[in-house]
């Protein structure tokens, strides 16, 4: 079964789903506003205002409450920097991308709250506003030449066009882990170089001379790639499948030939791929961390009585994201199981140290 | 419940739904297509050519075969032309429009067969096609100003907004019939021109100035509207609820509360609305009648044996048209039942005369 029938998040609105489950990820967006913020006013800057017609698209922008969380920040800003300079407000025509089997359904229901909520917040000043859906990879052309303003794509482009080949010798691991052998992280690196490389190379046909794109990915903090902050979340997950391996329940096999298309890139991998490929210069490239679970972690310290809770919601959180995939190759009768070990290995790990994860914010322009 | 929510096709593609009972609407799109060719042919000589990037939009494309089948045409046709006259092979850009609780979910999944289908049928030579959807209603702005070449609309624009006001009168009816108050005819005639007249204003906002439209609707032989060709089936399906009446199965006051969302005009009042609005030049003005059961009138005679099949195949047809709204205001538990009278009716109605309906293909230019 090819990895765009299988690589999206849970669907629909119930406890498993991701739009349930995207806290993380929305946090996440929320720390990267600034970086697009700031591509918005150069663009303007730089285009003496804003075209007629504003075309954004969001590239795999999955469903639930996050999907058009970047697309309203945009929104909001062009027509504060309207206000401030007095131009004109442009019409919006937004393009949300995503495979074949994303849940638009659940996101063509949240348009009428997300117009309805456009005039309101910017009044009927606001320039009107078209949605679109594209169905497709980014991994191929999804926009006619030169016809894109802006692209922006939050916790996308990591999730790689394949599994990387030749590396079934991964044994009991189903990512990155510090006991790989030394050609799966060459293997990971090299797919991630590939796919982003084509990624750039796709967009940059689409967008105009002067386009912005604005990427935010988990990445790791460090060289190496069995650095906590990127690895740990798997190796706990590996972990449970090999507990269900210990029970009998699934064969040591089915682990081997598990692995996860979905890459953590250290920033000067990054850069690399984008200076090899040509097309855009990088006019920001900003990190953060954030926290498992970023809206319990106020104070900074770890309440013992709060792992549980905090186990279940990151178990929560990785399932929704990882649940199709991993009910296709293991079956869906044992995801309840695997994801309760998975719970309790989160909470053992949580007793002893943080859990973090670490971001990446790319902001290009096309020249 | 708004009509927004409850005017879809039936769902998926099983027994019931649209797409697997659409071939008298399929029927209808292919003889309408010289039609949109004739309106190609006008635009491209108009424009000395096509456009880098050739916008095209379907209004109400619904599920199923048909949702594609009107632009692969226009594809087709456009690349003839470039042939032909050794024009540049242009990009399109299509934007598939229906409200948001169509089923565009089966329609995605059609995609990659619709690619691999242009790229055999043209040929590397053929501009690559980009596929959108567009969720919404056509009697609200959809896209953003001068943004479109081609809007094709098959089966679609007859939806009225709303159901007439006015016409709680229109006892044991559920669309203008025999039996119906003058008023009943007089209200949904206004609401037609009142829809017509809105979808027109809109488009005329989003089209470029020289672009085309092509509708195609069911609509009525003769000014009476009363016509058998327009309102015998619904009056057929009314008959239908009445027995539930009799039988006690449901209270005479929901079919009085009940009436269909839906014209079908006359020619002429499809004229005088073009005219009023003042938009558009009508360039083409064709008419044609259809049996219920197209493939199987080849040789124009019906035979007594096909009759039950003949009646089986449009209770079918219709049920996938009319279900969800008949389903929200009635019941799902009685659905079975109704249609199970419907394909009595039309049995009955078959043995005496003939099951057609007329339609109506309009190609107006944008001056």
């Amino acid at each position: 079964m090819s990895i765009e029938t299988i690589l999206h998040m849970n669907t629909g609105n119930g406890e498993s789903s991701y739009a349930t489950n995207s806290y993380l990820q929305e946090h996440g967006i929320q720390r990267a506003l600034h970086v697009t913020n700031e591509a918005i006013n150069r663009m303007c800057n730089d285009l003496g205002g804003f075209p007629g017609v504003f075309k954004i698209a969001d590239l795999g922008c999955s469903s639930g409450p996050n999907a058009l969380l970047g697309i309203s920040n945009i929104i909001s800003r062009v027509h504060d920097m309207c206000n401030e300079n007095n131009f004109e407000v442009p019409q919006f025509q937004v393009f949300l991308n995503d495979l074949i089997e994303n849940d638009f359904s659940i996101l063509f229901r949240s348009l009428p709250t997300f117009y309805a909520k456009l005039k309101n917040g910017e009044g009927d000043h606001c320039g009107p506003c078209f949605v679109s859906a594209v169905p497709g990879s980014f991994y191929s052309r999804l926009f006619p030449n030169k016809s894109i303003h802006l692209f922006l794509s939050s916790y996308a482009v990591h999730w790689l066009s394949q599994v990387p080949q030749g590396i079934e010798n991964n044994k009991c691991n189903i990512y990155m882990a510090k006991t790989s052998p030394t050609n799966v992280f060459e293997a990971y690196r090299k797919q991630f170089e590939k796919d982003f490389t084509k990624c750039l190379r796709l967009r940059s046909q689409e967008i105009i001379r002067g386009g912005r794109i604005v990427f935010t990915i988990p990445g790791r903090s460090i060289s190496d790639p069995t650095s906590e902050d990127c690895c740990i979340i798997w190796e706990l997950l590996a972990k449970s499948l090999v507990d269900m391996v210990k029970e009998g329940r699934i064969p040591e096999s089915d682990i081997d030939s598990f692995n996860i298309p979905y890459y953590t890139p250290y920033e000067d991998e990054v850069r690399d791929v984008i200076k090899k490929e040509g097309s855009f210069l990088i006019d920001n490239l900003y990190s953060f961390a954030l926290d498992w679970e970023p809206y319990n972690s106020d104070n900074g310290k770890m309440d013992v009585a709060d792992r549980p809770i905090r186990g279940k919601n990151t178990a929560k959180l990785i399932r929704a994201v990882i649940e199709p995939m991993m009910a296709t190759h293991f079956g869906n009768s044992i995801m309840d199981m695997v994801f309760y070990k998975f719970e309790e290995h989160v909470v053992h790990h949580l007793s002893a140290r943080e859990g973090r994860n670490f971001n990446l914010v790319i902001s290009l322009t096309k020249h």
